[in-house]
């Protein structure tokens, strides 16, 4: 039989049919009014889910590209600029607005630690005036999720005029950030994640603080240019040609994302969460983050067995049962795997991964009780629990 | 009846079935083994078509931003930059440069006409050492083929360590442009044009000398940068996630155009070209680039009637018959309509449009008569004709 493949990655993640049918459709001119729509249909379902009446624009690039553009556009060379640094993302943030010349004092937390806005609150009172932060939304390297909002207010009570800039694109989506609540100037994200598409777009809002800031911005840019974005948006186009397959895809994708709400979209990802926590500690696996309210709704973090190489336990997981699970990044290569459960999954979906890592592990000889894992997940089912939402 | 859209663009152009249904496949991880074949296939398959040995790179952007990489890979700010500028592509060749910090001095030639060696030769023989020439193959805007293997020769002559960066985007795949016999550095094409895929894919090739350039350039950079890509090629990866759904399509399209064979691409994008001229010629109309040595074979430019609003026409086309025809860019928008032949499109299409294109003059009340137009394309697949290829 053909390998029936489930990935359970933190992006790509799988893609609803209806999504998937739509990239086979014909090409249309990006230049013409059946194209119009479509880029506004989109423009308005991602702001929605940004929760955002800023400018919304769509780029035609990886998150990484996203994530370049947001420095780019507001910031000058020399600028001093704060990075938080809670994995291999924030280390990138950091990393590409050094490859443009700003001057980045960085601020690290051990892997697996949050950046909490009490280390954030003692490092702004200092007393430098930085021109921008850098944060990490869902920090995807350790599965673990800043607490934004917080660290957002400490920034905005010491700094009102500084720019904050949000890597959210594997967040954005899984858990609630409302960009204009929080008073977010540029946040970017990705639709290979909670949007349920394949990758290749990638999104960043935009406040009048950052549009501001645009009009003496010195770094050089033209690809990702914003105010070039922001005139073809005007028009409902987009500067250069964009990946017009892709526009179809998110069409149908935030319709679907509409139909099932901003509190079912974040609910269903915080119960996937607590199904795959639950399910591996009923295995006797530790979780890279311990506490729940600093768990990632994208993907979690899990140790391997005492003893036992990740990359093994991964391979066997595939080989078997088809799963594809991701390794860790950076200093945990080696000890962690990570599941992604962001975009379109259910709870039929852990329950089925945390069987098959259940038997894998008895496969490997590990000493687990068959059923405890998946028992631990369904309590996560029950109606007390779930009533508590 | 639902309208029938029928794109006759310089990009998007259409794809073949086949390609349009392997973009819903579902998503697969980037960073696993059957992802690797993938990247791998695509890849020589690209190469094919380029006729190249140097590394190629795939990049998840449009065309635009591939060009931003051939700049801000090789070159410093500051670096003397030649930009030979035939139109608005090789405008925005330069501009990109410039917004580098490069120092362009652009050689502009008239509209319709095309960069001549002795221009480019008298150009050089001014004596200024330059770092590096832009050079556009296919210039779109006024579908223009630039004499580009004479040109590079005269470089060549004269600067043997320049290095030669040419913007292919819409030209690669419908003439021949043999990168390693002609000595050319970067070159970067988009897949949404000959490759007959969805925009969102483009590729860069990287010679030995652009190598070279890239250990010392400093303008900054980070998505695009050619040393990560080629560090993540090397383990059949990208370093950030590229766009999935297109390279399935890739592989699909590469296969196709092997099928067809390099002589068999170049020859019907040749013979497309000639039935569109001839069509035009047979219904009256002028054509923007005079000589067929000159003559894009991507993109026909065709003036509009004397007194006739371009607008108007490619109106009526697309309302009546479902055609859509390109407009002209920069000084020809007002006068000026550009029919693409690049891709997936056969003698029929063509047959099929000049038909279209001669009803819709009569029916605005041009002095056309019919079967003229359809006649003088049909003359161009005439055996006589065929065989002289």
């Amino acid at each position: 039989m053909a390998e029936h493949m489930r990935i359970m990655l933190p992006g790509p993640t799988p893609c609803p049919d209806e999504v998937l049918r739509a990239l086979s459709r014909p090409m249309i001119n990006h230049r013409g009014p059946e194209f119009v729509k479509i880029v506004n249909a989109c423009t308005e379902g991602v702001k929605w889910l940004y929760q955002t009446k800023n400018d919304l624009l769509t780029l035609t690039t990886s998150g990484t590209g996203a994530m370049e553009s947001a420095v780019v556009n507001v910031l000058s060379p020399g600028d001093k600029v704060l990075a938080l640094v809670s994995g291999e993302f924030g280390k990138r943030f950091a990393a590409i607005a050094r490859a443009y010349g700003a001057d980045v004092d960085a601020l690290e937390v051990p892997y697996g630690e949050p950046v909490t806005p009490e280390i954030v609150a003692s490092k702004l009172d200092e007393g430098t005036r930085y021109a921008a932060v850098l944060l990490t939304h869902n920090e995807t390297s350790t599965a673990l999720l800043n607490p934004i909002a917080a660290i957002a207010r400490v920034i905005r009570e010491r700094l009102p005029d500084t720019l904050i800039l949000v890597d959210a694109v594997s967040g954005m989506g899984t858990a609630p950030l409302p960009a204009d609540e929080l008073d977010l100037d540029v946040v970017v994200a990705g639709a290979q994640k909670a949007f349920m598409l394949p990758p290749g777009l990638a999104f960043a809002s935009v406040s009048p603080r950052a549009w501001e800031a645009y009009q003496h911005a010195k770094m050089p840019r033209f690809y990702f240019d914003y105010g070039k974005a922001r005139d073809f948006l005007a028009k409902g186009q987009t500067p250069w040609t964009p990946a017009i397959s892709l526009f179809f895809g998110l069409e149908v994708a935030v319709r679907l994302l509409r139909e099932e709400g901003l509190d079912g979209i974040f609910k269903r990802h915080e119960r996937l969460m607590r199904m795959v926590r639950a399910g591996a500690r009923g295995l006797g696996l530790k979780l890279v983050v311990s506490e729940e309210r600093y768990a990632s709704r994208a993907v979690t973090g899990i140790y391997a067995p005492e003893g036992m190489d990740p990359a093994v336990l991964r391979k066997t997981l595939q080989a078997r049962f088809g799963y594809v699970v991701a390794g860790g990044q950076g200093p945990l290569t080696s000890t962690i795997f990570r599941v992604g459960h962001l975009g379109y999954y259910d709870e039929a979906d852990m329950l089925g991964l945390i069987a098959a890592l259940e038997a894998t592990l008895v496969s490997l000889g590990e000493d687990v009780t068959p059923g405890a894992g998946v028992a631990a997940a369904q309590a996560e089912l029950m109606p007390t629990k779930a009533m508590a939402w």
